[in-house]
């Protein structure tokens, strides 16, 4: 019974079925099929604005190029100092924007206050060639530890950068869990809150390999065709990310499979209540259960990562779209029989 | 009646079929599930050596990522003018490597000689800081002009190149019809003749997205793991890649396409007799139909790419593993009725 | 006695003298100090317009780092085979632009031509994301084969290039001997001609290590001192490099070196007509002496470098600013005494 | 009277006539000349090893060209929050590198310690592709807070390094006034402690602009000449850089700007006793004065950095190897008589 990461799930079938659809009939190669046409066209819709959205297949490469359009090499990316792009990426923001820095941010939960946020850049000296230029932004929305920012947040940090001249980049891996969580317009988390360019994820909920790379402010996309092209991320039958990409905003799928998750989530932050070390806001859970409440769940047959310093008794466990009931009820249940 | 390129082909069925298998359940993400662990023991069977295989989702990547692990940045690359890391990678060979050089090489039908090799050679000063340093020779089989190296012609090149410490890499984007051109092992092309790292193609003959970077030379491998991750190329759901290519192999598909393909061409090219700019080896043909003879054709409904200068009269055709046997009987006979 | 190269020279006294008044007190360090702040201003007379300076200490760093400014990493450098950036410089262009391309125009020379530079763009397909895109023109002035490119060609070449929206680099390692050659005024081959970046050399022609790049076209600055710091360009003691070019322009020295330099391979040139392979416009000679001729003027003590192909008798002979003229008196001799 | 910075200072005296006495003749150029010849055997003299060393210009580029030949562009560099390559070199380390990360250790005085180079590590999984993999150790020596490691604590250090696969680089711009403190020998906070590269200064305490990079680990110097020159920091006239280097080893010039700077430094710390921040071990003070105490010291005539937060009242003198010593016994009277 697998806890421990949302990409070790499937595939959703309208994801499968979109694709076996997609392969009814040769057609344009690249990014000059019909499924790819209409990205931009269904994302605006989505939004409520004009944007620009490209796809790509990675979370990493989505990322990487939407900051390598955001930033100078001699630039520098406010993020949190738990933020996947900073922890887990082998650097491809550095390797992507041509080696741009990433300053940390402090933060519960692993966001950015405004408070952090000014601190980071207090350390800086504005146009000094002596140093990096902080030029964006990073929020990760949900957060690494399975917050959520309210619109309200991403306003106010989006407003400090802009103050700042800084752009504001959204990392989206898990939007759908986020939105969902929410229940608000995909606008009033980004473009209206401020931000410029989103890493929109879909893969880790549903989907095979497809994330799109959003642009509010679409003077930054100008690079992008060209960045992602020679990152080797413009696939030659882009048809099939493209169209896992619509079916997932058109069927409603990226709802269904974020609620699914979160409500099971939910399940399970109710069975763990008095062990949560961060609010449960989308389907990641952070528990302290011991040492020996770890073993436990193990012997009893659940996967999933310890997490923080070892020998801390943290675990961290992560439901997918797909999980199976019985196997939340399970977990629920041996959640609720630890001794306390 | 398309004649474009063979990346408009649809995916074929095995592989549709190897990815709804690859969905049966949940499994250990990016390249620890069973499908991708199997690769490099697949590809070892395939060559009959030991090598190290790895899945990416695109050609560019593919070659990008195999050069950035032969050379330095102050490396250089010799490949043929016409090549495809040259001509139709928006720089990504220099990107990923940190800003090495190509080198150009002159040849008929795209293929690189030992005399062109050494005279590319010729003007570069060995250990002299003041110059990019020739590390790496890259092949294209089959080459951008449809021809094929012999084993032999492999061969002396290669070792060419390992006479002057280089080492060699194949971009295999068409490895497939190469191969079925010249009905040898795959090791003839390959290892045996003196081929380091081979981007092996998939995705032109019949693949979703699955390209795979072969290293025969073990010990270029290291890096490869962090910099595909790096370059945003490790998929989180990995499996969906892998399963491709082991379909492609282990049925046998990578021939079937690959021979239907060429045959196909082979039945244009007797139509076309007279009119052929190179020989036609693989699946693609550059005839000199005229520009009223390119008016003709597509008159008749027939698409494909004009080629060489403005006003020349040349045109490519590309045939591709799923292209309808009657538009092919339809242009050959369209071809044999063009006024000579 | 050296005819290698005029980077064999030594230092002139008014360049020295600059360094000994510049070393009166301490002083703000960077480029903060009183020489550093004059730049822009007195290259701005010499050019006769408004110019931003920045000093450099290598002729490699200020053309890297002037087209690291003028291009983005997708992009290419259109420059002669023969340009220094291609030949020289161990890839330092594709390392400060984050790996954009040289595109090779050809010439004799070394110049390049309207044809040339219109068959280099021919085979690039604007706009097309799978192709590097022209955005500079970079010439070279005086050459590397010492011709000069009169006013006239280099606003004819800059006029193409700019109808392709493309801006022009001027490589000018000896750009006072190619202003003594065509005794004009510094604007008419540079921002008349439609020169937006200059990389002016004073090192070959009597400085220590001093180079300016200049930006006619001040908008490609706004990057440059960042660009520089991050380079390692920024020197600590900046007034001791500034204070050489200052020294260089106000005393006239880059004129009267680069006038005597001129004048004394004029004398060569005299003393070789009949074997001169290239017309001698700056301090440059290349000769066709045949084997025997280049033997018996090394048995007399002459050094230079054999030039072409092994065995094609050719020489290059380079007269620095400080050539000892009965050194130049005896060459001329030996020269003329040649067997035909 | 500045006490801003060490490189406000002029060039001594013995650094101006190495550089009058190398002018005598041309001589080859690049570093083929006899200075630059006798680099190598010059710095294994004075630490007693054989080791390589190179003429560089500036220390940041010494710095990062060392790092760039001591991890991949996937590798991480880890040093202290303070230090040079992190906050005041614009990013040189990413960019020389290809992007690899600095990784930020904490301590007093701008000191690295053993648990604080094992807290950095401690969040670091090693061989796991999704992470930067630390290569590095950098240690600064005098620290950025005018501290200085023993012999024993860069041993600890290093070997701690070590034990991890990691290589240690140094950053040594001021190294002279570290070995002046210690009094031991160069080699016993070098290569006997563990350090494989030395960024080694001379700029700050007397050159013009001259830096060596010293591999002890002569299997790291391979690719320096070739990253140099592609970096643009290979002198065309090479010969007056490495005759400064020699000149300060050779002549001792090192020990004695580096004493005198010392020794006034630690006139002025007797005097500001009670009000160091830390201990005052190289030619570097950190003051807390009060705001009204840096506002009385400014309006007797001196100059110098406030430090910390806005408002802090805390300074930063920095004295010169030429600092006028009347200046320092005024500033020295000015600090006694401020009030308590």
């Amino acid at each position: 019974m697998r806890f421990t990461s949302d990409n070790t799930a499937t595939v959703s079938p309208e994801i499968l079925s979109a694709i076996v659809e997609a392969n009814a009939a040769p057609t344009t190669p690249y990014d000059g099929d019909p499924w790819s046409s209409r990205l931009s066209e269904v994302f605006s819709n989505f939004f409520g604005a004009e944007v620009e959205a490209f796809a790509v297949t990675s979370g990493t490469a989505a990322n990487s190029l939407a900051l390598a359009c955001m930033t100078p090499p001699f630039g520098a990316v406010v993020c949190h100092r738990e933020a996947h792009i900073n922890v887990d990426e082998c650097g491809a923001p550095e390797f992507y924007t041509g080696g741009a820095k990433l300053l940390l941010a402090e933060g519960r939960c692993a966001k950015i206050t405004p408070e952090s946020f000014a601190a980071v850049l207090a350390d800086m000296r504005v146009g000094d060639v002596h140093q990096v230029q902080p030029k964006v932004l990073s929020l990760t929305q949900a957060t690494e530890l399975g917050c959520v920012y309210t619109p309200a947040e991403v306003a106010a940090l989006a407003g400090a950068a802009k103050a700042r001249g800084m752009t504001v980049h959204m990392d989206g891996a898990r939007f759908a869990n986020a939105l969902a969580h929410l229940d608000c317009h995909p606008a009033d988390i980004t473009w209206k809150a401020g931000v410029d360019a989103l890493s929109f994820g879909a893969t880790k909920n549903g989907a095979l390999a497809a994330e799109a790379v959003i642009f509010f402010n679409r003077d930054l996309a100008a690079q992008f065709p060209f960045r992602r092209k020679r990152g080797g991320h413009l696939l030659c039958k882009g048809r099939y990310i493209s169209a896992q990409l619509l079916a997932y905003i058109e069927t409603g799928l990226w709802r269904r499979n974020a609620e699914r998750a979160n409500a099971m989530a939910q399940r399970l932050a109710q069975a763990a209540r008095g062990r949560l070390l961060y609010p449960v806001e989308a389907n990641e859970l952070f528990l302290n259960v011991g040492i020996e409440g770890a073993r436990q769940l193990r012997a009893e047959g659940f996967e999933f990562y310890d997490w923080g310093a070892e020998g801390s008794g943290q675990i961290r466990l992560v439901v997918s779209w797909d999980q199976v009931e019985v196997h939340v009820e399970a977990l629920a249940a041996a959640l609720e029989s630890l001794p306390v």
